[in-house]
């Protein structure tokens, strides 16, 4: 039995779920609806079978829709998502989840409540190569991790309603919050950010991000840089591993090659070393070729069908949500370490220049 | 008539210094001391007309030395460049200057009253791609420095006596300081770090740096990586320029493309520019191959015959002691930002970890 | 008044006509033909207003078609080009022209007889950078040409019809027929090949051809490469244009280096130098973003709207044809150059392996 | 016991001699021979024990000389080896062996004659990464070679007395003799070159080598590059080898992807494949940091110790020399093939340009 679905937003993001949710044999697409119902038609022409609307009721009328795409702007996640678990939907939110920690953790609440799945669209965490990274991390290959290094930088678009934490940042910190397990999840933020072009909100960011046993996790994100770079670096005690999405051949990279701890070395000269170095081969591993939101469309209709937690589940778009308002707060206090988890406070204003 | 000079040291620096001096046609090299003369004496095998000694009153003693290079372990420079100025000689020091701000100022303190000059080895700066980039600063051809985003990382040493941001960051913070104009100089620093390995010391460190007028400048600093990173973006308001030190053919390249900030739209997408963008052409310009430690020993050589003060003289080795200190207490109080500059307190108590 | 066309073949290159047809404003897609009648009618389904059909003679019988686009494999390029020109339609056929020299030559006589446009959709020389190349050549930036060096290598379909030469060498050659002068293009052509896997073809090929004034051309064509190349390297003797179509960022770089033959120069030295070089900067110019097959279609329209001749007009598709009969000859007989132009015998048994 | 050595020239390459004998434990320097008497006086300055001369005489009376290496320019090896031969001493001589093939048979046949060692440097045979290679080449790592693809292009000296294939092929040629078991040794030449410039000699090279078994090897030399490229590629049934010279960290990338053919396929598509695809890991194996030349010394020592033929002997000297004599003839034939080994005719006239 395939998942009736309906898709709200036919802007940037919705015609590729619409296409994906299409194409899945678990899914059946039947509504995408958007208030500018002539760009949903065009979207939805080469598809049979899809009807739109610009009226969210007459979606949530119709008993085929089991669940509920939501790809519009996040100011308007929240309402729309609500909306969709009250009538008894389960819904998929494009990252972030919401606008605020607050509306975040509600919708936990309710999806709990009502019984429903409610899963973060957090895209990057379906691609092959972060798939691979978690197992890699996950299974002892990388070792104890030391620290994860991200760089996300770019001549992007200067956002009108968030800086360049809340626009590229989410990226990080849910791959981060896929990849790790719970007991290395982030203990705090500090934020740093500038805003040299005077657009109103940062569009240069640094994240530090303290984990525990000693490591540390770091994200550089820029909309000013004429290079593109999206990479991300994770040493281990046993490998590091480079990802460099940006490279057609050779994505992932696992270095057998460290710095080991030596305590028993005792030598006088200034420059001599603590530790010994392993040098060893470099592995580039064969990836599958798949796209990520036919992953995120399949791991939907799989949790909701047998009714368990997707791997991208609402408390992950909350964790994201809870370090973004903890940057946010940090880069408001010249740079202060915020905790968050067990020791953060938990509570903010949520997301953009005030 | 050429400048007679001694070089204290035969270690890793020393016998680069031997070899430049040795070789300038505006320096003579008359001795090398080190307190391990055979050592010493192997190097300046190829060389006549150099003697060796373990006593550094020798090698004052003799009229012939007019100035002295130092090349020994920072916790050495300060007492060694002492007794060369108090003994009437030039002096030119191996980074960092001293192993705290306090000596520091004193060195340049005693230089001022004995009227000699004070030079610190600031050696990247003298590398035709650091030289070339100050002048595209300064004159105009970035437009206004909005940041500075360096990286320098690599499977190091890890250090017996200091942290990876004493090793590695005195380039960064030397470099910023020679290429950017006094009135941008870095207003404070905060700092983070970690030690994932349990070396006693932070191995992974990260430096932000707020610089007047809204701009930023950040560096990572790096022992644990197995990729080798070695560049430098500068954003600036015209261009924006790429320095990556490891490129054997495109050592620096020069984007012409940006963000343009343009108040006047309006537009009501959620995912509309506030800006426009620039897309013009890359040029990577030719440099001279030459050795940077070559154009140190003629700086010195040529300021001290000229009496004026070298480019990097003990105020801008004074500045980054000033810097590596802020960020040491930045690290140790969870990565506060600390100022610097007329802001600064400009007390610590030196290098490495307690 | 836009083009009133058909487009023959659904395959792999006809839903790309398709698209791009239908979105000119100088064209209207009136009918897809293809023998997959069903696949024909998939591949329209998203554009209004275009009939299918598996009948080529219902295309020609509709009055609005006034010109033909042909995407079927090369053996039925001859006949279908000629019926359509027959029934006076103008006609634009994928690369290469036809199966063999003559059908080439018999095809451009039958267009100039009707009086009907004749185009070959050599798709590369409407892309950015291609034409960037030809101004760059044509207009003195590169000064003489000295050499062009061309790799195309990708671990590729084994055809079963073509060999490598004729499968992706046609690329390489319609380029240089296109950025060369005339009074520089190939006076003959060697080639090699090696079918090292037993697949009745060369899967490897090595393509030589003497240019005018003592320069070369060569390509090396792979199906066999674990590692894809797409590089280009056109040497002059005032700059050198390297194009690596593979690169997102640095597609072509301006080289203004190179070897200065000094005949003055008299140097006993066994190692001496005849020449001098020149080292300068190197510029990566920006290309503006543009899709090569909207450069075709637009070309298409406008030489018939001008009535002129198409930049890749069907004596570029015969001059292409002509050097891959001749490499096809050349491998018959061990490598042995092989004259084409005024000197080439201009006879051959066409594509393919025998 | 340690050889006593002499070397012979102090041009470019005897001074890289001088310092791995004099450094290495199995051998000892004792003369170093140049006409520019000064100028071997500066080379072995740091060294003790070594003396100068101009006169070979001189080296050959001296009973402590056991061998001798030669590094003088290329037109004298075959005279300064014979005498040294005829003095009963070991030789190691610079490639290319001789002038010409006559003259490298003539050395092999008084070696043999004399019970003396000869040797040819051909350095890159000893780097660990050619090492490397022939070990994958032969345990059947990459299985039955298909292909091997050679680039070694860079902005290079035009020589005054040899064209681009005698002056780069050599480094090309013998690394090729070096990896391939005898039985795949190439079977012919076939050489395209062009003088653009007006040096009097090809400044740009292709060869064209057939091996046995459908297999085929290419070299592509070039003095008038812009772009330094040393790539050489070897395509096996089982695996390839991308070996980038230039590369610092990724020096050796085996691929485990490629082609299979499979005779079964039908498939009536007129793209279809015959074949199959294997898309695996890429690993980069470690190489050890090693300089070549200490290699070629210690195999010249331990094969004159052992009494054994080095591993590049004498032979494999003649035979680089029977493919540059047949590259050279093919140059002069318009590219015809020409055969080597049993099926070639083995005179020529030496090299370099008429």
């Amino acid at each position: 039995m395939t998942l009736g679905m309906a898709v709200i937003g036919a802007g940037y993001w919705g015609p590729n779920l619409v296409r994906n949710i299409s194409s899945s044999a678990a899914t059946s697409l039947h509504w995408l609806c958007d208030l500018d119902v002539e760009r949903a038609a065009g979207v939805v022409a080469p598809y049979a079978g899809v009807a739109t609307t610009g009226d969210l009721d007459e979606v949530l009328a119709d008993p085929r829709v089991e669940a509920v795409a939501i790809a519009t702007p996040a100011a308007t996640h929240f309402e729309l998502a609500l909306a969709c678990m009250e009538a008894g939907r389960h819904v998929l939110v494009e990252k972030p989840l919401a606008s605020s920690l607050a509306e975040g953790r509600k919708l936990v609440e309710v999806a709990q409540a009502r019984g429903v799945t409610l899963m973060t669209d957090h895209t990057y965490c379906y691609t092959p190569a972060v798939r691979r990274i978690r197992e890699m991390v996950q299974d002892g290959t990388l070792g104890d991790i030391h620290y994860v290094d991200s760089v996300r930088i770019n001549l992007g678009l200067v956002q009108r309603d968030i800086d360049v934490i809340w626009d590229l940042a989410p990226h990080d910190l849910s791959i981060l919050d896929f990849v790790l397990p719970a007991e290395l999840r982030p203990t705090g933020v500090a934020a740093h950010g500038a805003d040299p072009i005077g657009a109103g909100r940062a569009c240069v960011g640094y994240l530090t991000l303290p984990l525990p046993r000693s490591a540390l996790a770091h994200a550089h994100v820029n909309w000013l840089s004429p290079t593109k770079v999206r990479t991300t670096i994770i040493g281990g005690s046993r490998r590091t591993l480079v990802w460099d999405d940006l490279s057609p051949t050779q994505r992932l990279s696992l270095h057998d090659r460290g710095v080991e701890l030596d305590a028993s070395l005792r030598d006088e000269d200034r420059r001599a070393a603590l530790v010994s170095y392993r040098i060893g081969d470099m592995v580039a591993p064969a990836l599958p070729e798949s796209e990520a939101l036919q992953g995120v469309v399949a791991e939907f209709a799989s949790a909701i069908a047998q009714d368990r937690a997707p791997a991208t589940d609402g408390h992950a778009g909350v964790r994201v949500l809870e370090l973004l308002e903890a940057a946010s707060r940090s880069l408001d206090s010249a740079g202060a370490l915020v905790p968050v988890g067990d020791g953060g406070a938990g509570l903010g204003a949520g997301m953009g220049p005030k």
